[in-house]
């Protein structure tokens, strides 16, 4: 098949939340899509579901036409015709690494010769089922956080052989979809998100077994004082802009005292036992379990506002 | 003098940039505030600096009548003057030990006797001046992040002496005034504020001097991933919803794998050499020096702008 390196077409194999959501990512971006899942019954009711969000997404003020999202999604009976055209084929298999083996190898012998192949995976690396690949080199991670089409940072992981081009291509794939790519340049266990969550979290844990604070009070440090910054500057633009001269002046005035308190931060307590028992009586006392669901969509609900106000930033601001 | 226990009127000892950030908050939730300073060219231009800020506030939506605000504002010639008939004086001298333990001497002696005591450290305990005052039990910490007019996280940290009447009564009046107090259990370096973004930051650190991802790539992990929910969750009411059963759940499915990215984060990398010259080059390249007080004003923006959709979603939404 004749390959135009600018075609605008994508392959979303396995159809679980993830897979929606990424089907909806390309879609509403003007992308063709074209979905697959070896479930018969999870691939069937797919387009409903992803309907279903779009609509949402539109209610929302997100999206301007979700009917013509949505015509741009289409089901395809066997992978050789989902993955017939596609320059961008993205794996949603269940964490397991000899799942993601296997289907590799049917991805990488189906795929187009110029396709990308990223994998959603939180957890496993790229090199540990794409080694014997004949198309290793365009292989890779692209990790993203749930739900993406509310989330945008995708994390692009490479194995050792993958490729600088596909690294490049798949970057400029997620930038032309609307994403924000982070280009990883070597494997790390848990990639990037990950590790900078779970650093805070092992803080938070250590103040909460301590009894420093109540974790509910240790969530009232994070979202009304640091998240707020933190959730349109990184960590390293934050500090830069909050020293006279710059990250370098912040680093040589604030340096000894985040060395010190680093000095206390080495142990990461175990999150079991009677430590994770407090922490979740204290939850359930603030939100009990049957009304964790309702929570969630909430959660989403927020995101989704949030996400508009930040838009609304974008487009009045270049700088932002 | 006669005590009201219910009297909203609070002192602010030291002018500079926190000391009028506190006037701020103070006043526009209609307390009277008196300010003080020992530098009387500083008190005398505060007036006019504390309505700029009011101005700007109203501008933006989050403050109704900056004009009202500031007339509840008045400057005292003299510390008794300033702490007569105050419920609540707030200490923002410099980070020095020894000027904060004869400035506390001063306040105990002089405050009217149910007066609470608080001081703007962001890393002196309590206990390194107020040990041997006869007033120590109603002396704390009470650290704000500048802004504390845009940022409503204020840390409530005790000695080992201060009463916990005395931390209620800082909890009580800090929500009267619409910030969003922590309360501390007992003293810890660097608070809890600082103790999380330490935290990260760390991670940040290890991540760029490994070569991992460019400081930019970084940020937007967090300002397009991990600061989006935490803006509006804390990290702990993050992992409860993101496991069907809780943070039991998330903990018994996740903890293996954090705690195994928790043993690559023990060493903290030094904030100094090549390194910190690294990220600065980065930095700079992004953001030119001389744009630097530009892109603070812009931050500054952006947090108006957030804090004011934060306070449609509350004012909509009883659980916000």
């Amino acid at each position: 098949m004749a390959a135009d390196p600018q075609r605008r077409r994508a392959a979303i194999i396995g159809t679980g939340l993830i897979g929606q959501a990424w089907a909806i990512v390309f879609a509403r971006q003007g992308w063709q899509v074209r979905l697959h899942d070896v479930n018969g019954a999870m691939l069937a009711e797919a387009g409903t579901l992803i309907r279903r969000q779009l609509d949402q997404l539109q209610a929302h003020g997100l999206l301007r036409d979700a009917a013509a999202a949505a015509a741009r999604i289409e089901v395809a009976a066997s992978l050789p015709e989902a993955l017939a055209g596609a320059r961008y084929i993205q794996e949603n298999s269940p964490e397991r690494r000899d799942l993601k083996r296997e289907l590799f190898a049917q991805l990488d012998a189906a795929a187009e010769p110029d396709a990308i192949i990223g994998s959603s995976t939180s957890s496993i690396p790229a090199s540990e089922f794409t080694e014997d690949l004949p198309g290793r080199h365009r292989c890779l991670v692209a990790h993203p956080v749930n739900p993406p089409y509310l989330i945008p940072v995708v994390e692009l992981c490479p194995a050792p052989w993958t490729s600088a081009a596909a690294m490049q291509a798949a970057r400029d794939i997620m930038l032309d979809i609307g994403q924000k790519p982070v280009t990883m340049r070597r494997e790390i266990e848990g990639f990037i998100l990950n590790r900078l969550q779970g650093a805070l979290l092992h803080e938070a844990f250590r103040l909460a077994a301590a009894g420093i604070a109540s974790a509910e009070d240790i969530d009232t440090t994070v979202k009304d004082g640091l998240g707020l910054r933190w959730s349109f500057m990184g960590p390293f633009e934050t500090i830069d802009l909050n020293a006279p001269g710059g990250i370098a002046d912040y680093c040589a005035r604030y340096g000894g005292l985040y060395q010190s308190i680093g000095a206390t931060q080495r142990e990461a307590v175990p999150w079991d036992g009677a430590r994770v028992e407090a922490l979740a009586a204290e939850r359930r006392g603030l939100l009990p379990a049957d009304e964790l669901t309702a929570r969630r969509y909430w959660r989403d609900e927020q995101l989704m506002r949030l996400m508009r106000h930040k838009q609304q930033q974008d487009n009045g601001d270049e700088n932002g």
